[in-house]
C-alpha cells in the first residue's frame, strides 16, 4: 500500500484527488490538510463523504508528518507550493498539483507568475507529469509538476504531430473550459448569474497555461513554437474542450493522421483516438481520467483538432494519481475512473 | 415627467429598475448611486448600457438631493434603508424595496431581523405595495414598502379565496427560487459549482418572508393564519415558482374556484388566471411583471395552486414602478416589460 | 458470480445498469438487449465505453437465453414488461424496471396506467422492491417489482414514523425531479430550451407515481393513506428532491423523530440520516446509490422532511442492483456507487 | 403603418419576429401562419401572450392574402421557403429567414443543400441582408435574404479589414452557439440530458454557414477567402459567441485597428465596439439586437477578434425587422430590442 498525504484537501482538486484515492486499492491515505477547515471531520466539511470515509481533516502539524507517507500531492496554491516543497522533498516524493515546478525556465515562470522563485534549483529536477509524454522519467523522479489543466488537452494530441515535424506554426487553440477549474473561492465572476446562460473569452494571449503550452511544444517540436491560446468560460461545472487548427508541412492523408494517433495512443490506457467522423463531447469523458481525440482535415494542409477532458481527473488529481501509478509501479489503470456519468 | 432617483443602484434589483424605468415613457431617471461604483458611468459598470443609456453613477452626494425628484427608489440593505428614509421623506415619497418597512408590527420585524427598528414611527403609515391589494391606499402614500418576492407570490393567488373566508388553515407553501433573489454578491453558496446541477431546500421554517407571509395572509383572512412555507434555490437566474396546499372550509368546485379568481382579477393589469388544466411555468413570465396562476383539486376540499413570478420584476422592481404608477396616477400597464425572453 | 441479462439496454436507465454492473466485482454481464440498436458495439452507441467494455448490443434473440442467466433486468417500457416476464420467469429471475408489477392491485394498475394487465395473477408473487422495508422477501423472490423513482423518495423517510402511527392524514409530497427521469426519447416538452432556466409542476394530482405511494403508505401505516402528489420538472439531469409536510398525532421533539430514524436506519448502507440542522441537497447523492434524510419540526405537531435521491440510481437501477445483491446473497454494500461528482 | 405577414409564425424565429414585432410602432401584424397550429390563438399556443396579443393563428389561406400586406416575412424551412416566394413577390416585398436566397451562386447552393434550386432566376435580385454591408441595395429591394446567424456574427467585424487589404488568408472561426439556433423540433440531439454540462463540435468543415462565410468574405475582400470554421453547441439557450484568429496584412497596432472599427460602427445603431481590454459576452448582448465587437493583438501581426450576438435577434428576427426599417425608410432603431436580461 502506497501511504498517501495531500495539502490543500478542501479545494477542488483537493476534494478531487479524495474522490479517486478514495476508492484506489492500493493507496491508504494518511492524512489531508487544510488551513481552514481544520478539526473537521470530512463528513462535516463535505455531507457526500458520510457513510463512505471517516477522517478527521488536519492541520499545519502534517508538515512535519511527511516521513510517514510515501508521497504527497500538493494541492496548494501557486507560490506556497514551492514553499514547502523543498522541506518535504527531505522526507518523501512529490507531486505538485500548483504551476510551482511546471517550467523549465526560472524567467518564464517568474515573468507569468510575477513573483520570485524561492527553489529555482528543483527546476531542472522536477519532471513535467505528462505520464504519455515522460513516462521514464515520471518512474523515479522525486518531484513531479502536475501539468495545467489546458495544457494536458493540448499537447497529448499534438506530440505524435510534432515529433514527427508535421506542424507548421502557428497553432490556433481556442480552448473551453468549465467553472471548476477557476477553483472554489468565491467570487463575483463566477456567482452562478454571472456564469449561467453565459459564455466569455478571458485572458486572451496572456493566460499562464499559454507559456506552458508553449514551452513544451517547443521542447517537443525541437524548435520554438508559436501558439495562439484562448480560453473560454463555460457555464458548466466540469470539463474542457480544445479545438485546435493546424497548418500540415506536408500533405497527409486523414487516415494516415489517424494512424499516427493510434501508433502513439493504442497502449496508452487513458487516451482514445475517435473514429474517423466522430469526435469528443465533454459527456463522453466528465468524471473519468480519459482525453479523447479527433481529427478533421478541412483544407489540404489545414487539420481541426478536437480534444476533451475533465480539468479536475486527466487535466488534475486523476492525472496526479495516474503520475502516483508511475511512481510506485502500479498499473495505470488502476484506481482510476475511468466511466462517465451519463446522462 | 415623474423624476426619479435610485439608491443603491447596482445590485440585481437596481439594474432591474434601471432596465425598466429606462424605456419607461413618462419616467426621467434623475440620478443612481451606488457606493461603490461611485464616478464609473454606468455602461464601464455593466456594458449592456453601452449605445444606449449615458449616466454617471452617483455617490453619496444624491442623499441631499431628493428635492429633485419626486419619488425616491431605495434598493438598500435592510437596516440600511431605514437609516435615510426619514430623512428623505422631508423632501420627496420613497419606494421602499428593503424589508424595513413591510411589517405592519415592530417587534415582529425586530425578531426576524435581529436589529432595533431605527423608525417604527413609520410603520404606521407605510403602505404595503401589491397594488392588487392596496391599490387606494397605494395612490396617496408618502412611503411605500415594496413587498417581498416570495410574499408576492403566494398573497396574491391566496387573498380572494382567505376573504371570502374560504381557507382552512393551516397553508403549506413550498415555493422555489432562482438565484438573483440572493443578490450579486459573492459567496462560496452562490458559486456556480454549488449552484448548478443542485436542489437545496434553505431556512426551513427559518426564512423572513415566513413572518411577511403570515401578517399579511392574517390581516386578509381576518384572522390568525398558519403556514409553513419552505423556499428551494433553483439552478436559474430569474423566477419563483409557489406550490401551495390548502384545504377548504366547503366543497367548492374547480370551476368556480377559477371563477372566483377571475372576478379579482380579469381587469388587472398583471395577473393572468390560467384555464383549467394549463399551469403556470417560470418560462412564461420570466422577463415580464405578469404573475401567472392555475389551480386544480385534489381532494374533496383539496387544492394544490400555483403561481409564478419573475422575482426581480413582479417580485422586486417591477411591482415597484407598478406602484409608481399608481402614485401617479399613470395606467399601471405603462412602461413595464409584458414580453418575456421565450426561449 | 452472478450471470445477468439486460432488456432494454440503451435507455437511462439500462445505461445505468450497465454503469453500475460493469464494476460490480461479483457479476458478469451475459447480454444487453436493444431493439433498436441490435448489432452495434456498445462503444460505436455510446462513446463513453471505449477502452472500457466491450459488448455487442443483442437482438430479440436473448428472450430465448434466458436459461443462460441468474436474473434478468427487465428496462422496457410499461406494458411491454408483462409481456414477456412470465415467459422469463420459467428460466430466471427478474427484476423489472417498470411499473408493471409494482401494484398490489390489478384495478389500480388498470385504472392509472390504462391498459389491461396481462399478468394478473403475478401480482401477488411480485415483491415491492424496496430493501428498506421487504428486504426478507426479496432475498427469495422470483420477480422483484422495482420502485419508482418518486415513490422511493418519500416511502423510505416516512415508514419509520408511519409504522409508530405518528402520521395524521393527509401527507403533502412536493417532489422535484431532473429530466433524466422522463427517459431519452426526443420529446418538444424535453427540448434543451423548453427545460432550461424553466420549472413546471406536471400531472398535478394525477401523476401514476400518486397511487403508487398512497397503495405503499397504506400498507405500511395500516389503514388509507391520504397523499397529495405534485411533481416538478427540474432544469438538471439527474436528481429527485421530495420536500414532505407531515402533521404528527402527538407532539415528539425533532431530536427524537431523528433518533427514530437513526433507529430504523443505522444499519442501513445506503440511507443517510443528517444531522439537526443540515439538509440533503441534490450534489450531495448525485451519482451515488444513497438517499439522505432531514427534517425540521415548524411547528408544535408539523414537521417538513426532506429527501434527496438520484433518480436512475437509487430511484431505478441502483436500487434494481441493491436488490440483486439481496437476492444473491452478496453484501449489499458490493458494487454500488458511494461516490458523487462533486463539483 | 407597415403591414406584416409571417409565414412560419411558431418557430423560434417566428415567435422572436412576434415578440419584436408586437412592440414595433410602426407596424401592424396582419396575420401569422403555420401549418401545425393553424386555428389556435396565439395566448393558447404559448401563454406568454395571454393579457397581450390577441390573433388567431392562419392556416395556409393567408398565402392568398399576400396583396393585404406590405411585407411578408418567410420563416420557412430551406428549400420550402423558395416554393412559395415567386408567387409573394407577385403581390408584396419579401423578407426571407430561410437560406434559399443568400448565395449568388446557384451552385453553391445545391452543393451545400443538397437540393435544386427552385427559382434561380432570383439569385441576382435578392439581397444580402446586411444592413451594414448592403443598406443602400435593401432600401428598394423587393426579396432580401435574410443573412445566416453565424455569418452575421463573422461578416460585421471582419469586413471593414477586409475591405482595407488587412487580411492574410486563412481565417479561423470558431464559434459557439445556443441551442434555439437548432429549432424547435424534438430530436435527441437537443434533449436537454444531451446537451446540458456538454459541449461539442460539429459538423467540422461542413456546416452550411461555411460557405455562406465564405462567399460573402471573398466578394467583400476582392479575393477569394479562405475560412475555416467550426461551431459548437454551448449549453445555453440563445447567443453565439465567435472568436475569430486573423493574420494581417502589414503590422497594425490594437489602437488603430479599434480606431479602423470605430470608424466603420460609429453610426450603426446595433454595432458596438468594445473598449482595449474589454470583451464581448453573450450576457450583454442575448435579449438584444446589438451585436458586439472585441480585439486583441497577441503576435506582431496576429489578431483575435471576439463578436457576440443572440442568434434570433440580431442573428436572425431582430435582423429582418432591422431590414424592414431600411426597407421602409424607418429610423433603424425603431422597434427593436436594446436591452438585455440581466442578469
Amino acid at each position: 500500500m502506497v501511504r498517501v498525504g495531500i495539502l490543500g484537501g478542501t479545494g477542488y482538486t483537493g476534494l478531487e484527488l479524495l474522490r479517486i484515492l478514495a476508492s484506489h486499492p492500493e493507496v491508504e491515505i494518511s492524512w489531508v490538510h487544510s488551513e481552514r477547515f481544520s478539526g473537521a471531520s470530512l463528513e462535516e466539511y463535505c455531507p457526500a463523504w458520510r457513510k463512505r470515509v471517516t477522517l478527521v481533516i488536519s492541520g499545519r502539524e502534517v508538515f512535519d508528518r511527511a516521513r510517514e507517507v510515501d508521497v504527497v500531492f500538493t494541492a496548494l496554491p501557486h507560490g506556497v507550493a514551492m514553499e514547502y516543497i523543498p522541506k518535504l522533498l527531505e522526507a518523501t516524493r512529490v507531486v505538485d498539483l500548483s504551476a510551482d515546478f511546471r517550467f523549465r525556465c526560472k524567467e518564464t515562470y517568474e515573468q507569468w507568475y510575477g513573483i520570485p522563485h524561492k527553489a529555482p534549483y528543483l527546476l531542472g529536477e522536477a519532471v513535467y507529469g505528462l505520464p504519455e509524454v515522460y513516462r521514464e522519467r515520471i518512474r523515479t523522479a522525486r518531484l513531479v509538476a502536475n501539468p495545467g489543466c489546458y495544457p494536458t488537452s493540448v499537447i497529448i494530441p499534438l506530440f505524435p504531430l510534432l515529433r514527427e515535424g508535421l506542424i507548421v506554426p502557428p497553432i490556433v487553440v481556442d480552448s473551453k473550459s468549465g467553472v471548476s477549474g477557476a477553483g472554489k473561492k468565491a467570487s463575483e465572476d463566477l456567482h452562478f448569474c454571472e456564469v449561467d446562460e453565459n459564455l466569455r473569452a478571458y485572458n486572451i494571449g496572456t493566460h499562464r497555461h499559454g507559456p506552458e503550452i508553449a514551452e513544451q511544444l517547443s521542447v517537443l517540436g525541437g524548435k520554438e513554437s508559436e501558439v495562439y491560446f484562448v480560453p473560454h468560460l463555460l457555464p458548466v461545472k466540469r470539463g474542457i474542450l480544445s479545438t485546435m487548427y493546424i497548418t500540415l508541412a506536408r500533405e497527409v492523408s486523414e487516415e494516415d493522421l489517424l494512424i499516427l494517433w493510434e501508433q502513439a495512443f493504442s497502449k496508452e490506457p487513458w487516451v482514445r483516438v475517435f473514429p474517423q467522423g466522430r469526435f469528443p463531447e465533454l459527456k463522453w469523458v466528465v468524471g473519468s481520467n480519459f482525453i479523447d481525440l479527433g481529427l478533421r482535415k478541412v483544407g489540404a494542409r489545414n487539420v481541426v483538432i478536437v480534444s476533451a477532458i475533465d480539468n479536475l481527473t486527466k487535466g488534475a488529481s486523476g492525472q496526479a494519481v495516474q503520475n502516483l501509478n508511475v511512481m510506485f509501479g502500479i498499473d495505470e489503470r488502476v484506481g482510476l475512473p475511468g466511466g462517465v456519468l451519463y446522462p
